[in-house]
């Protein structure tokens, strides 16, 4: 199958590299020359532009950092993938953005004839590299039976949601949840470790009771509680405070549009900034936890 | 064995009444003459006070509403547990109270020669009938040896938690975090539902991603996800939110004396006592996802 | 002088009305038709666009609900203001946006030689009516001296607050703390009342303390303390709940943009929302006093 | 006129000498000899109880640091102001506590034929010093015109609340609006700073604008501000963090014990909590804007 790729950045080259392992062939697009070569030295082909990369293609993929990228990758008049694609072609983009944008370019794609979902992954470059990814897709039925087999060369968990953008909606809910989830976590460990109970012990209580979540039972920030959690190796790895930072900002900007509140959401937005603010963005995202504890404690 | 057992409230009726199922004898104490009544029938004998029915018991259980009843039940030097008391009698405290409380009645006892431990429950009265509830035990190693069979035949799940106290911290931060994830698991569910997500579907996404937990796998406030869960029957019977507010005020309060932040915490201590205001506190706690919904939505 | 007055809503219609009346030629650009009609009764101008009404124009001025209509007022290439100006006009734009937009659409203004500021105003319709607004401008200190003359014309007090965005700036840091002070006045009145302390007096006490303010001085939310606010007519008039959210939006976003933490801030945008789902956004922003009070309370 | 004093720390010491200084005989008391030594050359008497202080004066005030001190000076049995008094002496509690226990304490006390009041301060230990406290003062109209010529004495500001009790509520709801408002301006000014508006020229346009609070023009946490603020210097002297703690405590356990929310007030009592972890409670409450500013910035 020849397949547009255009966006490859740390998630993007490593999903392209499996595409290109799988047996496809594949129009490869970056405005970094670097991993062009890099992925052409495996087969890859490299266009010139979206446009010139959707042109030849049987399907189009997009991995862009963010809502801005993926309207101009898409909807620019000179050079944009829609200015060249084939009407009919399927269409995915994997990039986290906002609901609403998600809509507004399918919009666009369906009136050239073209069948655009959303498929935002988890997983981490880590799971990009392995093939592991957790798609979820917001496609019209025909099109996520065209993609699902597709994503699982890249993936292990392909999910429907439903229609265009629930891909988006779905991935941003979870992401809330899980930055509040992981907030609790920590004020729950922090407040037993001050009052003097052993955090493994509690650790394991609250796994075997009401209290369970995977940020608990998976990946809990207490040094010593999980050994292949981040907590174990200094916070490095895993999924960074600033890429929760914008997850949360999309949830809150969302929940702003749809006249929702999220008022637990809204804090730990905040206190993720504060986070970011002491210079410690760039640690795992349950480092969080080292601001409910003494320095030396 | 005869067992003391004091406070036969709506948890500890149904407790003393898998003692006496089991086979022991029970020196019983209460205010409330009608549940005395009930009880005697079924072979236990009555008691004229806390000091009464302690002095002739093997081991002494009380289970009481607040911190004040169980600082009076011992500590009263008129007729309270510790007047009476023999030296060397297993002591066991199972009311949910701050830990210092427990601590401090510990301490008390200790000096006359009681070993005396902690032990909050959780499992609600439909554990305490069916003899399912679960025991978070602070007590000496000595003292949960000589406890855990007894409190078999009231719970499943005997945890022990450490040093006396710890069985009430381990309560209050599960707790703690519980409160929040349910109000997180709200915040999702409503902003995927404002957002144009099937609220099954995305309940169904959480569970088997970063989001999961007991709140949305378990009892997911939003109707129509979970059938067993409150939700599914006009949020009645469950945990109720004047509960949860009970155990989060002893959370914030245990934390303020060891001066611990427990930001969200605090934030879902006020969002359920919002709820109370709106005359809804004797709803099940994941009734608070109806702050979140408009009213016809 | 000739003036462009773009954007004949609820506040710039009547602040034309105000130019009129100072003497001005008004050149009108609205696409609502009766409101056109009524000022060219008065003496104004109709235009056919933004570009035709700014081409004949010694002052631009113009006054949008959001930053979209600004980037398309100013920007569109067919028929914006910077599409028909002459260079070295001096402009103005007077709706309340992002600090950002204001900077972005006055740098496309000065690479065509128009020197641009902004100006968001408070003091709401009333005030337009009256012209006893509030103008904080932010422009270079030429064309704020430009300015100035015409904009007390339509209002009080005309703040230099620096570059171009800082009006904007001033704004939205102004009115979040304001956001959060009358939440906070609000909780500490509700406070006061369910502990039995006669709210009048203790608005008094607050008001020669440390806890003063002007929410709680000029604009106290509780009924029956200050006969001219909101509270004491059904929160009527006064500052909509929509429009607080509105700027806490602003502020918020701004925050996140700048990576800055606002978390009280933040806290009480989902409050405004929480109140505005309940059905209560159409009332003055200060009836989110209601929240914290029992019905019959 | 002989006064007993009782409770001689940093608020009561000088509030002692002022009584002294204006001709009183003072009957005092305090565990630390020291005070009682330096208060006695002045020519104060040197009681060996509070019941002995309390026996031979005309009026009774205490000035303690918590609720269980003022407990047990007026109820111990053997040795409390209620065990030695004369039926029909004025007695007035100035220390800071919960309303409730201010309410029990005088009910205890007027079984014994005393009307007792509550009159929490607000000035600091320089105001103790210079005899500058404002007095709020719960009492009855009587006790409240007995006492006022001697509250003169020591401060400036004597402001009746209501009856026993709401001299309390009056204290904590104002330091409940103070505490939300320092944040709200700190977030404000912070917010400011990092978009790029000069702070002095944002604080005035907030000083003349709906935003004005106390916090902001007497006592502003931005350096540079206002020259006679704790930010002029360090943030040394002022309203200790720790205090302001104190009262956010006192304040959410009376909301809680009432059964009100106080949403912004809690969240602000965390995040003085979260100050006091990082080790930097010792300092002026205004110093939460550091949390709020780049290390460097």
């Amino acid at each position: 199958m020849r397949i547009a790729f255009i966006g490859l950045g740390n998630m993007g080259a490593p999903m392209a590299r499996n595409l290109i392992k799988a047996g496809h062939t594949l129009n490869l697009f970056d405005l970094n020359k670097t991993v062009l070569a890099e992925l052409a030295e495996l087969g890859g082909q490299v266009s010139t532009s979206p446009k010139d990369a959707a042109a030849s293609s049987e399907l189009v993929i997009t991995m862009l950092p963010a809502a801005a990228h993926v309207r101009s990758v898409y909807l620019n008049e000179d050079d944009g993938v829609l200015a060249g694609i084939k009407p009919g072609t399927p269409t995915l983009d994997c990039s986290t953005i906002d609901p609403q944008t998600a809509r507004d370019v399918s919009k666009a794609a369906a009136a050239k004839g073209i069948d655009m979902g959303d498929a935002p992954v988890s997983g981490g470059t880590g799971g990009a590299a392995a093939g592991t990814l957790t798609f979820m897709v917001g496609a019209s039925p025909e099109l996520f039976a065209t993609l699902k087999p597709v994503l699982e060369q890249m993936g292990r968990n392909i999910v429907h949601c439903g229609a265009v953008g629930t891909g988006q909606i779905a991935k941003i809910c979870n992401n809330l949840l899980l930055g509040i989830s992981m907030i609790g976590v920590s004020e729950a460990m922090a407040l037993g470790n001050a009052l003097g109970i052993d955090t493994q012990v509690l650790a394991g209580i609250i796994n075997s009771s009401t209290g369970r979540c995977w940020s608990s039972d998976t990946y809990n920030p207490w040094p010593g509680v999980i050994d292949t959690a981040p907590a174990a190796r200094g916070y490095t790895g895993g999924f960074g405070a600033e890429l929760m930072l914008k997850d949360l900002g999309l949830a809150t900007e969302a929940a702003r549009q749809a006249h929702q509140p999220v008022i637990l959401g809204a804090v730990a937005q905040q206190l993720y900034q504060a986070m970011s603010l002491r210079g410690e963005g760039g640690k795992d995202f349950s480092a969080i936890v080292e601001g409910y504890r003494k320095k030396d404690g």
